[in-house]
C-alpha cells in the first residue's frame, strides 16, 4: 500500500483537453499549461501560472500534450506474418485472397506463450507511439477453443475485448455459412463471451468469405441476448446493410465505412453508433479511402483507428493514421486529432479517456514538438510516447 | 591512440548487402548472415557459420539489418517552423506562397548556436531513423553572409554540403532577377564555394520565384568554374529544361522530376544523372507523384530521399518515403529500398556508402523486424534504427 501522491506536469507548450469550455476551439487547447495527476486521474488543468502545488513535478520543456491516443479496432492475436503477400499485393502480382487463411492456420499452431508475446509486443509498440487505450479483437482462431483462448489472452491486457468469430467463414465451413453462424452465436459465444465486452461482424454480403446482412443480424441478436455490447465491419468493400444493422441495434461503432449512400449516412446522423474509420487499410490495400468529409459535414461523430492485423494494415500507428486522415481523407489536423482520441472513445462508449477534464484518466500522451499540427506535418516521425506518471 | 579492433554483427536473420554477386536478387540478400567490422569499414560479410572471429560481438537477435539509408536532398538550416500554413493547406484555406519568405526571415534574424541547435537535432532525429549520410543545403539565407553561415554550419557536420542560393529569389530583389544571379554566381559563390561540395538551382521557369533556363545555365556554369559539382532541382511544378540541363552539364541529379517528357526520360537513360523522388513532397502538398515506372521501366537510375525542410515536406524519415515510394509510386519494396541506398549514394558519387561490400563505410541500419519488406509493410512503425558499432 503506497501512499497516492499527486504529480504536477509543467512546461506544456499546448496542451490539447478536448474540453471547449476549458481552451480554445473543439480541441480545448491550452498554451502554457500545467495539468495535475493525482492517483491516476487528472486532478487539475489550467495555465501554468495557476497550477497548484504537488508532492511531484514533470517539466516537458515546452512539448506538447495530448489525451493518449484509443485505438478502438485492432486484430493483434495471431501467429506468422505476411509481408511476402504485402509485396506481392504492392508489386501487382495477383492475389488470390488466401492470406488470412494462412493466418488461422499459423496462429491455430501457436502456443498460448508465443500469442501473448505477440500481443505483448504490439501492445509495448503502440505505447511507446502514444496509444493507452487499445480494442483487441479475436477473428483468427474460429473454432470453439481458439476464439475463447485468444480472448482469454487479449484480457490479460485489456478490458475492450471483443469476440470476432464472424470474422471470415473459416476453410472447413466453407460454403456451408449457415452452420459455422449456427456454431457462432451457439457454442462459440457461450465459451467467449464471458471474456469479452463487445461481439463484431465483418458484414460484406458480396464476399464469399464474410456474412450477408441475415447472417449479420443473428450474430448481433445473439451476442446482444449474451450481454455483449455490438460493433459491425461493414461498407468496406461494397455498399451493402452493415450500417442500417448497426444503427437499428444501437452498435456503439460500424468500421470502414467506404461505400456509404444516402441512407446510411442519413442514419447515422443522430445515431449513437459512431463512424470508426482506418486509413492505414486503404493505404496499404490502395482501396479508396471513406469520405470523411461527407460524414463530418452531415454530423456523424468520426472515430481513427490503426486496424492493425497482419494482412490488410500491419500499422501500429496512430500518428501515421492521423497524417493519412488529413492527407487522403482531407479531415483536418483538429478533426484528425479529436476523432484519434475523444471519437475513439466514443466508439468504446467511454467516459473516462479520450479527453483530459478533470476526473479523466491520466492517460498523456508527449510529443517531440510544440503542437499538435505535428503530427501531420511531420509523417512518419516517431515524435509521440507515452507520458509515463510514476505512480 | 586507441588500438583498432573489430567487431563482428551476428543473427542477422536477413542481411541486404545491395552486391548481387553476395546474395540473392538486386539488393544481395544473404539469411542467417553475419558481418565484421574493423575500423569503421566492413571487412567481411557471409553465412554466419562461416563468420571469421573477432575482437567483440552484436548479437542482433534475427534482425533485418540494411545499409544505413542515405538521404541526399534536406534543407536543415533554417529557423522557425510552419506547421500553420501546412494545417492552412491541408484545411483548403487558398496558400499565397509567402511561407518560404517567412522561413528566410526567421533563419537571417537567427544566431548561430539556433541554427546548428536545430541542424544537430534533426540529424539525431535522422540517425534514430537509420539515416546514416545526409547532404545539406542552404537557401533560407539568400545574402552572402547567411548562406556562408549556412554552409559553414552545415559542413560542421556533413562533407555534402550544397551551395543553394539559387532556391528562390529573395523579396529585396523581386523583377530583379538577373541582378540576383549575378549576385550568387559572383561574390555569393566566392564566399560560399570554399564550404560546399556542390551547387543547385531550383529551375522552374514558369515560377516568378525561381529561375528559367538561362538564369539555372549562368549558376551551373559559374558552380562549376568554381570547383563544385552539379545538383538541379528540375520539373517539378511544370515541364521546362531541369532535366536537360542537369544531364548536359553532367549534373549527378536532378531532384523531384514530376513532369517529364519523352525527350527528358531518353536523355536520363545511360547518363550519369540520377533522378532523386521526393515523394514526402507530394505527401505534404497533394502534387501528383513523379512517375517512378516510367524512369525505372526506361532504365533511368532513381534515388529517393526526403527533402526535409520546414515548408513542402516536414519529414525527416527516409522509411516514410520508402512507403510512400511503394504505395504511390508503384516502386517494389526492393526497388525503394534498394533507391534509398545504393540509388542514393549513387546521386552523391559516393562508393563508400549505400552498399555493403567489402571495404564500404561500416553504416548499418537494424531493423525491429525480420525483412526489408516491413519497412513499406508497417508504415509510420519506428522500426528503423542505426546501429551503433563501438569502436
Amino acid at each position: 500500500m503506497s501512499p497516492i501522491t499527486s504529480t504536477v506536469v509543467t512546461g506544456i507548450g499546448e496542451l490539447v483537453t478536448n474540453d471547449p469550455s476549458a481552451g480554445e476551439g473543439p480541441l480545448g487547447i491550452v498554451n502554457d499549461a500545467a495539468l495535475v495527476v493525482d492517483d491516476g486521474t487528472v486532478a487539475w488543468v489550467g495555465p501554468a501560472t495557476d497550477a497548484p502545488a504537488a508532492d511531484r513535478r514533470v517539466d516537458v520543456e515546452g512539448r506538447a500534450v495530448l489525451p493518449g491516443f484509443v485505438d478502438s479496432h485492432s486484430h493483434l492475436v495471431f501467429a506468422g506474418e505476411r509481408s511476402a503477400e504485402f509485396e506481392a499485393r504492392m508489386s501487382g502480382v495477383p492475389y488470390d485472397g488466401g492470406g488470412i487463411a494462412s493466418t488461422v492456420r499459423a496462429t491455430r499452431d501457436a502456443d498460448d506463450d508465443t500469442l501473448r508475446r505477440r500481443v505483448k509486443a504490439l501492445l509495448a509498440e503502440m505505447r511507446a507511439q502514444g496509444t493507452t487505450t487499445v480494442e483487441i479483437k479475436s477473428g483468427y482462431g474460429l473454432t470453439v477453443d481458439d476464439e475463447a483462448r485468444a480472448l482469454r489472452i487479449a484480457r490479460e491486457f485489456t478490458q475492450e475485448t471483443t469476440f470476432l468469430g464472424a470474422h471470415v467463414v473459416p476453410p472447413e465451413y466453407s460454403g456451408r455459412v449457415d452452420e459455422y453462424v449456427e456454431l457462432v452465436t451457439g457454442p462459440m459465444l457461450q465459451a467467449c463471451s464471458p471474456h469479452a465486452r463487445w461481439i463484431d461482424v465483418f458484414c460484406e454480403p458480396g464476399s464469399p468469405h464474410a456474412f450477408d446482412g441475415d447472417a449479420s443480424r443473428a450474430v448481433l441478436q445473439a451476442g446482444q441476448e449474451a450481454g455483449l455490447e455490438l460493433r459491425v465491419h461493414g461498407n468496406q468493400l461494397s455498399y451493402g446493410p452493415g450500417v442500417l444493422l448497426a444503427v437499428e441495434h444501437g452498435a456503439a461503432s460500424v468500421d470502414h465505412c467506404t461505400f456509404l449512400d444516402d441512407e446510411d449516412v442519413a442514419a447515422l446522423v443522430g445515431s449513437s453508433t459512431v463512424a470508426t474509420l482506418l486509413p492505414g487499410v486503404e493505404f496499404s490495400t490502395r482501396q479508396p479511402y471513406p469520405d470523411a468529409r461527407r460524414l463530418i459535414d452531415a454530423g456523424v461523430t468520426v472515430a481513427l483507428a490503426t486496424d492493425c492485423n497482419p494482412g490488410t494494415c500491419f500499422t501500429s500507428s496512430m500518428p501515421i493514421c492521423t497524417a493519412l486522415a488529413v492527407r487522403e481523407m482531407r479531415m483536418t489536423p483538429v478533426e484528425a486529432v479529436w476523432a484519434a482520441t475523444e471519437g475513439a472513445a466514443k466508439s468504446l462508449r467511454r467516459k473516462d479517456i479520450g479527453h483530459l477534464r478533470v476526473g479523466a484518466r491520466a492517460d498523456l500522451a508527449v510529443l517531440e514538438a510544440p503542437s499538435y499540427r505535428h503530427l501531420a506535418y511531420r509523417p512518419g516521425v516517431p515524435l509521440t510516447r507515452t507520458l509515463e506518471i510514476p505512480s
